[in-house]
């Protein structure tokens, strides 16, 4: 991984006092960014070189949903390949897949390992890794079906591999808690423990229908620093907003505070219509110790960014906590 | 109540044959308006003082209901308080309540009486009063839960308060008709009737699954005029739209007209997109026996004003009549 | 009513360890016992003269549900009219009802009330009075549809009458809870209080779904003794148990005790077929202070009769309390 | 029918690769352009005399659904009757709906014959002529409800008329596919086939929830052009795209080729907002033998217009086929 | 046809005040009355040749539905076919079904006609034809998809074949009205017409949800008299019965009367228990001018009687009209 | 294991042809055999010293799920348990519960391993074992809920343990495939492969909506023998069947045969009638090499048993293949 890199930025803006504010170039990637695709979304980035690399969700104009890596000088402006990630095998023999989405990226140890939301029989977690973002290999998935939105953590904990998920259902699923799982070698997964369960109603409304992990965690000093989404179920849909939660740092399944209110909701255009409106969704966060950018999908159709100081975020999280 | 008063108003524009337009600088209240807003919609005023008081649902970043008290000299312009409405014991010591929201305000006799729909296992109509929209008092809920749009009639009907309120269930009601019920002291409540049910899909479509009471009725010649909400269900959810009724002076539960068209429905942008797409939803008519003009929650987003003459729009309905 | 009556009883089985048992005779009504008759069941009954009394519900071949006195000297051979009861004006001249379902009677004072399921665009909760069971007169309905299971207490609490009802829906309602509400004349009703709630799953599952007052409680020397029942919905539809509450004397929202595990679920034939299988539903006790009966409708299609002691009764909802 | 005439038309935007672009004046028709409307879409038009005509969907102001004449210049300005079309008896005196929406219009041999949505205790398809637009005739329904869709083919194929449609269900049908049925008499309807079914998800999801005919196919070198209708439900709700199938000239069950990515997706404002959120429903194509204009309902609110090579477009869908 | 035949028939029990009674020896198919059914139920007879002949809904134990011929002498003791039936080509070459179910049966003119629920891309309704229960022939199905309950009238009217049937979606369809149409020649369908509309819950509850027509009508003097099903869902799934009503002679689309209480409803063990408890579905009737006999699948299990005296059968239908 | 025991048998019936019998003496376990029972069903046996034991499913009257441990000296006749089953921490400390249910048991190398559907935040795969029935080890749940129906291979496969389960949602799941999963330890599982779908309605109507592993699998000449339950949806609900499956010796998710028609359906009074009826659900199989005895869960409600002779069944399975 790459210690020292040029963190993609933009200032608060005057008069505001949110936690988390919108970069003013959003978004950051439109839906029609590579020839064939119908949206580009719920995307995924890492420091890589002296840029940045990232894994990509394009659906393409057949509404087939695939992921694709990317390239960056400055976090912001991608060059995203214009053909899927096709994987090598890995653990496993089995890397056919119905469908790819949703990737998460992180580098452990050696290499940059991938998860995804991936089709096999309906949606569980998918695993790759890459050494060098041009050759990929993939693993034995997860879980059994149905599952979704895997984040890795980017260290092992207690010396096993750490990754939290949420158990679905085989459509839009109506429910959703986000679990810990523990393997001692990306191919065998137990240990399986609940972290966090959606919030009533009453308390923080925007987290009552369902909750996923966003962005792969981040070491805080006050613990793993989370991104995540929730989702109310109005009379007109789903609404997807983030929030931020703190996991203890050696049993990351204990929550040590969890955002009452969201930090990111959509009202922006771009998040308000799309394909799915009123969605964001983040999938990936950069930060250099002080400041944090967040990749979130919008609308699931395009990409937007928003920024904020670690600092700032972790007290907020720990004075307004559910 | 104040009897002359500065009706905040602006002309049809030229070239509208519409009996009710938008305010050309809708919307008069923004989601952020108050600094823990998420949203600021539903809501209802009342002239006061020199200028007008108001109730204000604002859903704060949790995404919890609550309602806040509200000045403006013009109507137009608004100062909300930053903390909700503190009931003390009025005719209850049960003052505790799960949510707020979609209040209503009135003047009967020697007071403003405030209802809104109250978190009490679930929905009901709560009840509250205030003189100065400083103090304020909760009383007993009106009703068993689950009930919603609850509008107090702005004087007693044959000795008895009398309140229109449509009974719901626990969640996305699909269905909802008015009915009124009478209390001889805001305490008890019986002699419920049935005052109009949804209309056909081929009649009145915009109006065929669920209508609700809207802002508090008022008297002219042809009886009491009461802006109402109609729902229609489309693939993607519902829509909401405002008609009005003229429901009999002495006898309420008897609707004298009703109408087929809607008056206004979901067309300007602020209407469009938000956290609830296409919602037109009036609370609150102030009017100066001329003039009307109307406040209604838009995609339970943010507030907007429409205009019309009274004399007009009764013609409307009478013409129109369903 | 009558102080001493002759109760109906049959003595605990050899060998049954039971706190409550089946009368050996049943059904004691049978579905085709009036000419008109589909089913006989949730029926009522009181000591009446030298006698008893009841009203029940006789659903015709029509499948139109109403209700229908009926006299007995025992208490098990009942001889029911073959019309539905007629009522005149009471309180009110709304007496037309699209269907009535679901009675139950107790005397308070001066004569016998009645209390139903009364259909008024909805379900609600029908009130009437008899003197003789002869002439009936009818009273506005307690509450706003959608409402079912209303249960007079038999004496007034606190200087008020007091009710018992569920909550519900315009159909099937897949969930209920019981509330108490109050009224000064049996007219106007007020100051709503929850009661009972389901139990979770893992606790109780047959009560996990809905719940609803079932007999009329009666006084002991723990508090109101109520028998309800309680619904679980399994993967081929809703069934309906039995249980036991003790109520505090005099603030019966406070539920003292509630039984864990049901007193009474269907088992026998006639309760596990018939037009709605696996329905124990009791909506009448008869007891002389030590020895209970209930009456209650299985299947949706004939009335049964269960039996237990007071004393054994309270001491095991005490001891086996949720 | 007009061989030749003035096709309307505008150029692919330089830069555009797609094979349909859409009109840069769009929306043609608005929401509100006859007096009573509240939204215009899903409409039809045809050359007619020196210009053309057209039967269109408005909705008034009670949305209310009905059809309605027009007439063109030049296919992008149009002339819409203020009153909806009165229809005389054809081939049946049945001629009351209680709702007609969706309508398609072809020219076969000496007259114009429409169809529509026509309602008849549910929708099913209706059928119409006309020789001038002014005077209009009815007929038989073709099919029992429930259907919608229905498109005649502009000219007989084995001697008999043949109309596609697709049955649906009495709601929002989650479900459909494409059938042909065929008749000697535009009277009596028979041999019914499937044509097309639902795409998998992982082969093309814009496709995956239902399908249904949009314009009247005409001949292409290749066979039978269809333009139509995707849909896939999101957890927002039902978003239509439009694809394009070649059906075999003699036999038009027989499905040559048919797009695996659409055409033309929501993706411009008025497509993504407005009454019904991303909705793009092709009902019309105009051609010249070289070009098409295809005419679609936008977000069921307006009328927006896309254009393509026909030669292009067919390579297209054989190339791209599912 | 036969028109001299021995009726099958059993005289009213002693006691029984019911239009119609169960013949005591039922079921007269049981569910294993050949070697590879599962049940046997939903099925039809004709007299023929000096008895009787039947086609049979008989499910194997795959749950595969298919339809046999059967013989009987008495119309009680059946031969049933040990395979099912196989078709040749009659009007169409598109003999082959996903399934067959429910058949119906009746002479017209020249031949046995049988109609039955056809799995094409779901369920239609099939038609065929035999002159001798040995040799069969299939013609084109009558509709689109979905569709059940076809029932052909014995004769033409007005110069065409007339058909009752069911418009149906592709699940367990949860409504249902019964319509006809006409053909000249068998092949194609049109003149649709709703015939009969469920029953409002308060006045016939037995009929509310679905209804469907079940035997052959059959003329008297007072008009066609149908049996057919009613449906009532209640908490625990679907309950059908059976009534009949009176059709116009030459007009049958006029309903002249019809049973608001049902004639025959589940009460006998075999209809509440089977593979779908609480089933009574006519599919057949013999008669002799003077007396009925009915055949209906029971609990979709087995095959029962019940038998009736037309007149006053017919006499009832008129006196108990809905 | 024991190798010799006495197997509980009972000879084919005269006159039977099918593959499998019911014991005439069903059900073997009722539902009050144990005083806290309110039934005893989905239990699972194996042979032990010189009988059986078994772990039996117990709900008590308050309707919770537990599991119990049983003995028999003749596999019919047992003695079970009067409290349930206590767990000692096995290779993890998590050893709470929400609820246990439809336990199943095998002997592997040195201990009877049990698995179970265990309540953790929903259903999932509970493990534990015991040497000797008296003391009992729980292990970590195999997999994320939810889950149910995990049954072990009673030898490793290729070094690994082998678990079928079937991945459900969080209610009555209307969905669900059988699937496998391998640990090298008991602790963590990977390399999930699906096994078996659901058929097609048109091919195998009785398993179409959803199937479960039932017994134990054992091994034959032919390959691993699998009793499994496979269900259909009715308009009544669902109902449980049972069939076989063969699947290969060393890769056991390849699977070989499987039975078209059911082997066992509910047909017998206590199969369909319960708590929940119309179920027929095998959870365990005793066989001496020639013949195998099949325990399964009746109606929710008791234990039955059906004998069948190995090779029979072998043979029909893989000549009545789906």
């Amino acid at each position: 991984m790459v210690e020292n890199f040029k963190m993609p930025w933009e200032e608060r803006p005057a008069g505001c006092t949110d936690m988390m504010w919108r970069y003013s170039q959003n978004p950051v990637i439109g839906r029609y960014d590579i020839p064939t695709s119908n949206s580009i979304f719920n995307s995924a980035v890492v420091p890589f070189g002296d840029g940045f690399a990232g894994v990509f969700r394009c659906d393409n104009k057949a509404v087939q949903m695939n992921i694709f890596a990317g390239f960056s000088k400055d976090g912001i402006h991608w060059e995203i390949e214009h053909n899927p990630i096709q994987f090598k095998a890995g653990n496993t023999d089995m890397i056919e897949s119905d469908y790819k989405y949703d990737p998460r990226v992180t580098w452990i140890e050696d290499r940059y390992w991938i998860t995804w939301c991936n089709g096999y029989h309906g949606p569980t977690i998918g695993i790759g890794y890459t050494f060098d973002f041009k050759e990929f290999f993939q693993c034995e998935n997860a879980f059994l079906p149905f599952n979704r939105n895997g984040v890795l953590f980017p260290q092992k904990i207690n010396g096993k591999y750490a990754m939290l998920s949420r158990p679905s259902d085989n459509g839009h699923t109506p429910f959703g808690d986000i679990y810990i799982s523990y393997s001692p070698d990306m191919k065998y997964w137990g240990e399986h423990r609940c972290v966090m369960k959606t919030a009533p109603f009453e308390d923080s409304a925007w987290q009552c229908t369902k909750i996923g992990a966003g962005s792969v965690p981040f070491l805080t000093d006050a613990g793993w620093l989370l991104f995540y989404h929730g989702v109310i179920q109005t009379c007109n849909g789903f609404r997807y907003s983030m929030g931020a939660a703190i996991l203890d740092k050696d049993c990351p399944e204990k929550v040590l505070y969890r955002t009452q209110p969201y930090l990111l909701a959509p009202a922006a255009p771009y998040e308000l219509q799309g394909d799915v409106p009123n969605v964001v969704f983040p999938c990936a966060a950069l930060q250099d110790g002080k400041r944090v950018a967040v990749y979130y999908g919008a609308a699931d159709t395009v990409v937007g960014m928003a920024f904020g100081y670690i600092d700032e975020i972790v007290d907020f999280v720990k004075s307004h906590s559910l």
